[in-house]
């Protein structure tokens, strides 16, 4: 694990002015593909190449049960975890649909559930314990679960690497109760208060948002966790799935792959990861825009735009999903635009 | 053409509380898919089923010349419109790439080039004129080429349709100086002054902008178009290509087809057609948020909200290409998605 979180290495920056110089004589007027110039770029960076490619993609979602859920602090009972994994595996949900519809590789992980799946070769057993502890009375995992959980994401994209060849990677996720364990990350990274970070979930109301509001607060006022130590944040106040996530990101940017965070939970996985190795964010791109307040902030330090805003608030990968679209675009115009000399077409006047 | 025109019909609102209580029902927090929802609503509106689908998808986009740039209206030669017509034949344009991408059908209309092109199987030539007339000083079409360029557009789109059975179809355009006859089209049914709708183009400096502002209301207070009048528009300040747009989109909208409009010109054509058949609007969306400041009054008057916001301003239906990937999406959900029943799902506590 610890050899792989090494290996990240930030992507060449003296490329830079040679990859922009061959955006700015493509057959538009300067600048006029606006985000996708910067997609463009950045793909051009990460796989470092003038012919960026996304071809084969794929999307992880790992699944794993909080025991912060105890302290009431999601509209859904815990049960939903599991049930939903189930609705993956009989490709029923939302993340389902889109990958299909993008022609995505999906591989759903049972990285930390609390029930006994029937062995199914649609779901990846990688069990770290059913379900983190409960983060407002003690740790959410030991030492070694976070580290097992970690280098659980790195072997589930590891697999995905070596069946599917892909090169961009989605990270999507199901937890009930994940909100309150990723705005914890998000107010112990980036220093805000947790009212300040701390959004509705899946649909609580003002009261259920003032008391998760008073767990997180509490809860990172007993623990004290490192902002700065993404094993002790994990520790302390991870989740498995958060973890899982954290290791995937890490282990495709090791191998050039660009990995697309999704929404809220996603992006405390890219704190995590961050923290790791700061290189994760020349790979990373995020996916899509949450309505929770907390991800601003962290994609603030991380450095990122959100490609689409649709207001969706599900996770599972779904903006992600959306997004590599936008991604594949804006490497198809790098790849095969004529510039304005191929094409004989005039320049401004 | 009056006969397409007058058989565009509202799609039928009496279904609309049926297929949003298929939409409540999917597997996912109230309202958690967020415009995704919308968009599946209105797929589901348009094609009268819960069941709605992107099936194959079409991208017409129709090339014509101005004889408003005679009076300095654009950063770029008027050459470039032919120029770039053909590098949309040779397939070296970013709407073919993102079309590729898409898997979309293009189709390339020479509707009003000032270019004698070799005939080719990949143009289609309904070119009404070359060019229009300087709306600075004369009338921009007769009332005769209004109607013939709406016919085209019509003729075109039904060219894609037999070929292709698409249920979807998005607009786009090429055409130096068509944002100035845009901006007066939106100018004039939107009641607002030039100054307020009239933007940078292909990137006019202030001086630019300034003297293109002075040239939309010299316009408008020679010809006094009249906003409510369709042909009218198109006659004293259009452009052939979005008479065309107009066509295309009503034609689509008879035979229950979805219409993707683009950027500022695609948009202006949607506001001619919605003048000669408001019911236009009922199978409209907005691919992509323009950055010229017209748009977003001219999409208040249609009630729409643009899917994509990436900061482009090329036009030739990149923003609409781009969207119609989220539409996909958006139907798939609506037709693959599980239920709560369905899928065993506990419901919120």
């Amino acid at each position: 694990m610890k050899e792989i979180i090494r290996s990240v290495k930030p992507t060449d920056k003296s490329r830079q002015a040679e990859i922009q110089h061959k955006i700015d004589l493509k057959t538009k007027p300067l600048g006029a593909l606006g985000m996708l110039e910067e997609i463009a770029l950045k793909m051009s960076m990460i796989q470092a190449s003038l012919l960026p490619e996304v071809g084969s993609k794929g999307m992880l979602v790992f699944a794993a049960d909080h025991g912060i859920t105890d302290e009431g602090v999601s509209a859904y009972p815990a049960d939903v975890t599991p049930q939903m994994v189930i609705n993956f595996i009989n490709g029923g949900a939302a993340i389902n649909a889109f990958c299909r519809t993008g022609g995505i590789n999906m591989s759903i992980i049972d990285i930390g559930v609390n029930f006994d799946f029937e062995a199914d070769s649609r779901l990846i057993d990688m069990k770290v314990r059913k379900g983190t502890r409960n983060f407002a009375a003690e740790h959410a995992m030991t030492a070694e679960e976070a580290e097992q959980a970690v280098s659980a994401g790195m072997n589930a994209f590891n697999m995905m690497y070596d069946k599917h060849k892909v090169s961009i990677i989605g990270l999507g996720e199901m937890g009930i109760g994940n909100t309150t364990s990723a705005s914890a990350i998000i107010s112990a990274v980036t220093g805000k208060p947790a009212a300040e970070v701390a959004g509705r979930g899946t649909g609580l109301d003002d009261k259920g948002l003032e008391h998760k509001t008073e767990i997180i607060e509490k809860a990172l006022a007993l623990h004290k966790p490192d902002g700065s130590d993404g094993l002790d944040l994990l520790k302390k106040i991870g989740g498995y799935e958060i973890a899982g996530m954290a290791g995937a990101a890490l282990a495709a940017a090791e191998k050039g792959v660009a990995v697309v965070f999704d929404g809220l939970i996603s992006t405390a996985a890219a704190l995590i990861a961050w923290r790791l190795n700061p290189a994760i964010a020349d790979y990373a791109f995020a996916g899509h825009k949450s309505i929770e307040a907390g991800q601003k902030s962290a994609l603030q330090l991380l450095g990122l735009t959100p490609i689409v805003d649709y207001g969706m608030r599900l996770g599972e990968g779904t903006g992600a999903a959306i997004a590599m679209h936008t991604i594949d675009c804006a490497c198809a115009f790098m790849r095969d635009m004529a510039s304005f000399e191929d094409a004989g077409v005039s320049e401004k006047n």
